[in-house]
């Protein structure tokens, strides 16, 4: 497997930065799930090397088990009793070193091994899990929020067919965990209870005169839309151009609700309108990880909840 | 309050049925939690029809505080820590027997009193569960997924508002759950890793014209669709319509997932292609519980996971 190493990567960086691992050992495994970011030994660069373009043909063990689970928003109480158990249940758990961090202690301590890598690649570490799996081993692959939300699922699916595994092979399996889109919604009050849209401003992977066209479809009916990936600095244009479009379609008192860091000690909640939010761009509380939900000509603001009507009104009286 | 008892609610009739509740003590709650469905002693009646249109001036107490809470999906292991603790701490446990049905024993013993309604009014449910709250008890309201999905979080907004309340006198909380759309594609592969919409087919609350606009505007472009509420014996012309609006600009070979009653003991899951999907309206596996998610022309069937690439394979070799 090759990495385009100037691709610009949906909030981390592909290049071949530092991955650490804390050994075979469960003894090692306690002190170093997060530990050593960026810290690799030149054993682990030498494994990964070696794992790196591995097919099927190269693994001569009984595969193991391979599980993408969703951590939910940013706080090991908002992980489901079935994330906890499958990552108990998993010999190796695999994942960016800052949803690594979200797992408690005691499920980390208890895993042979953790494999995190900073602000690195997505494909590799997914390859390195179905590596790991394929070599004998019960892996969970984590991620925040839900597997199935611009994560990871899909392209485990994708690497382990061009391994010439299956799914079946290793028993995938997905456990799915609260959505950004819901934890932020949460905060905000009731903006998503009718029918709604994701939309993730990240051009890494889908081109921008797409993205356009979808906005622009949504922003005409009454969805809901809640926008992932809003901000980066290589991405300002993507922004400026989502607020023009949503801009011809809604007004600029529509009410808009963005979380920054939705579960997490650095989160921030803040109540706008349309009109306001490609200022806020430029404002700390807007980057990739925020959410913001811009709602239809229905939604209001009441008491510092954001409401997205069901529609009860029209039939009954309260 | 009065409500339409001719309407046709979601999934729920909202016909005066019976409601019941297993008393004000808490010896009382551990064997009645599920039990007494139907079966309203007169007492209950009456303390209801007491409080059906009570205003905030009606209430001398101190008020409590009202929790919305989702439960994920049907099963315990579906919950997660948060949405425990908040039912732990909640005096009294209020939703559709169904959902309380989801909840652990060990919770609702703990809690003062249960109040489930089966298959009966929400929007009665829900100010019941508001003026419990105002007269003094911590509230949790519940249902499954996500409380804004589809769901309560808004209606307990509106109600509040109408009786003159706001949500910070009840310290307004919302508990994120896992919504169907995501224990659905979980069950399915990863058929919702770019963007998605949720469409429901219930005309209940929303006309079908709109309905259809929105199914046209977003079936035209490159969205995974999660369509809720897919069909009833009374809307079985929306699922017509629906599949035959998704066929104008999807081709008929087009993946479709297909989950009935995700995680309960009656799940079900089907793959099948959208050409076939309207004959399957008339089939078990499509009901008002059912999620079914429909694939973009990426989508595709492998190994019986359903995939929607997220573009790597554009940008990586693997």
């Amino acid at each position: 497997m090759s990495t385009d190493t100037n691709a610009d990567a949906d909030a981390e960086s592909t290049s071949k930065c530092g991955a650490s691992s804390n050994g075979e050992s469960s003894e090692a495994s306690a002190e170093s799930s997060s530990s050593k970011c960026g810290a690799a030994s030149a054993d682990d660069e030498t494994s990964n090397e070696q794992e790196v373009g591995a097919t099927i043909d190269d693994f001569d063990a009984e595969p193991g088990q391979l599980t993408a689970v969703g951590l939910g928003p940013g706080h090991p109480e908002g992980m489901t009793e079935r994330a906890k158990t499958a990552l108990l249940e998993a010999d190796h758990i695999v994942g960016y070193t800052t949803y690594i961090e979200l797992i408690p202690d005691e499920i980390t301590e208890a895993a042979d091994d953790i494999y995190d890598t900073p602000m690195c690649g997505e494909v590799s570490r997914t390859e390195e899990s179905i590596d790991r799996a394929l070599a004998g081993n019960d892996v969970a692959i984590v991620g925040s929020g839900d597997p199935n939300v611009y994560a990871l699922a899909g392209l485990a699916l994708e690497i382990l067919e061009s391994k010439g595994a299956t799914a079946s092979m290793v028993d995938f399996d997905v456990v799915p965990g609260v959505p950004a889109a819901q934890s932020c919604a949460a905060r905000l009050g009731a903006p998503l209870v009718n029918d709604t849209v994701s939309v993730s401003l990240s051009d890494h992977l889908v081109p921008m005169p797409e993205i356009e066209s979808r906005l622009h479809a949504v922003a005409s009916e009454t969805f809901t839309i809640t926008i992932y990936n809003p901000w980066s600095r290589k991405r300002r244009e993507n922004f400026e151009k989502a607020c023009e479009i949503l801009l011809t379609h809604r007004d600029p008192d529509t009410p808009v609700g963005i979380v920054h860091g939705a579960g997490r000690e650095d989160e921030q909640v803040m109540l706008t309108e349309l009109g306001d939010l490609e200022d806020l761009g430029e404002h700390e509380i807007v980057d990739m990880t925020t959410t913001i939900v811009v709602g239809t000509e229905d939604t209001y603001v009441w008491d510092d909840r954001m409401v997205t009507p069901r529609g009860y009104e029209t039939k009954y009286e309260y």
